[in-house]
């Protein structure tokens, strides 16, 4: 147990997120036996995490970076080598690269894996022949250009809803303090879940060969991995892929037979 | 961040089972946002704890005390102040009190759980009227007679399978390497449910009033709290409601209606 191999999760962005994300780094794993999996750190401080979208948008709002930095520091005294964050909206540069200059600036050794990058990275490997690619995600994301700029520095391009349709009908998916998926999400609402389709459809007819639910609120609405033919990435998936290949290569599921026709092995 | 008021789990043992004692702490606070919920850390580490029933029968055996004090050490490193262990059979004396004797011994304030204990304190929440519990649980777990004791110590009754039909027809539902929960549990097969919903129906007739599911791997075939009547106890679910009554008894979520028509607010 001297090894620095556990892979870190950063949870509490919101719980469920967390607890996704550690499913999801098992059911990516090539394992027969409970002794096959992998060794994966999970540290759910919710109380601590002001809300990412507010400060992304005004920094003189109270902001996440410190409890951040503390968790990351903690995975870190705990052995781990890399740390997944399963929140979009939280990987701005305001936000994403305090976190990075704090860990190398304090001679860490840990290694946080960008969920923005895995997402690109996956539908890259989904299907060679992708090229443009939608984004369904907050308006702080999208406003950022986070997916877009990913997807641009591996050769992709990617698809924003237009901006009146992100704000009067796909941004209340996640925070509309009724029907939104942070408000309910067990199960989610039936008007979440239409305004996400029409979402995907109204990415197809923006050019999307692809669709990237860049939120981890997103797939509770949506879990299917293709719809109306249009291949869809979860963002936690993506991101429990990136971990396991970064640190356990060998030991990273092949994509089910359905969704690896065309692509990696 | 600096209170020492988080809820550990010592996962791996194995892996989905300390996934679900953390979704079911979470599942059972009282929350409406993500900063209402409580902090909680998993150190899931599968590949360093050997097969925990082969060690309580021989204790020439490799042991997983040594990897279970070192995760415990970490809990309390990184701030928790009790933890959780998701596994009946690891609760035996030979294993569970090496334990919390090593805690005591290096001075650490962390203090673990009893899965046992919360198994037998949730019988007797559910329904006062409920005197004898039958226990379905590892051969293992039974011979040591675990969830006996500990509800004799609470003034209630402890009913065990026929040992002949327990090593015939219950154990193989856990460990039989085809058709058994630790070889396929998504989905169980019908032959391990349909085991157990015999099993509960024979404690019934040796006059048991509730069943306790004593392994953490049984609520995956038989999720349902009662089964023709009968009161069923999740193990799992029982350490969860114990680690948030222990830490943060006002975030305690009352039991659902239907459960907590007779027994506690």
């Amino acid at each position: 147990m001297d090894e620095r191999n556990a892979i870190g999760v950063v949870g509490g962005l919101g719980p469920y997120a967390g607890l996704d994300l550690v499913k999801k780094v098992f059911d990516n794993t090539a394992a027969s036996t409970d002794q096959q999996h992998l060794p994966v750190v999970l540290i759910s401080y919710p109380g601590h995490f002001p809300d990412r979208s507010a400060y992304v948008a005004d920094q003189s709002k109270p902001s996440p970076v410190p409890a951040l930095v503390e968790v990351l520091r903690r995975l870190d005294d705990v052995g781990c080598a890399i740390a997944g964050m399963p929140c979009n909206t939280a990987h701005a540069p305001v936000i994403y690269d305090a976190l990075t200059e704090a860990m190398e600036r304090e001679g860490r050794t840990i290694r946080l894996i960008s969920i923005i990058e895995a997402c690109a990275e996956a539908a890259r490997r989904r299907d060679p022949s992708i090229r443009r690619v939608g984004v369904l995600a907050t308006s702080s994301s999208l406003k950022g250009r986070l997916h877009s700029i990913a997807l641009e520095q591996i050769g992709l391009e990617g698809v924003r809803p237009d901006w009146d349709y992100q704000e009067a009908v796909l941004n209340p998916v996640i925070f509309d303090e009724t029907w939104g998926l942070k408000a309910q999400s067990d199960p989610p609402t039936e008007e979440a879940r239409n305004r996400l389709l029409d979402g995907i459809r109204h990415l197809r007819e923006r050019g999307a060969d692809a669709v990237i639910l860049g939120c981890t609120e997103l797939p509770l609405a949506v879990p299917e991995p293709e719809f109306e033919g249009v291949p869809i990435i979860d963002s936690t998936d993506a991101l429990a892929r990136a971990l396991i290949r970064a640190t356990h290569p060998d030991k990273l599921k092949p994509l089910p037979e359905a969704l690896a026709e065309k692509a990696e092995g």
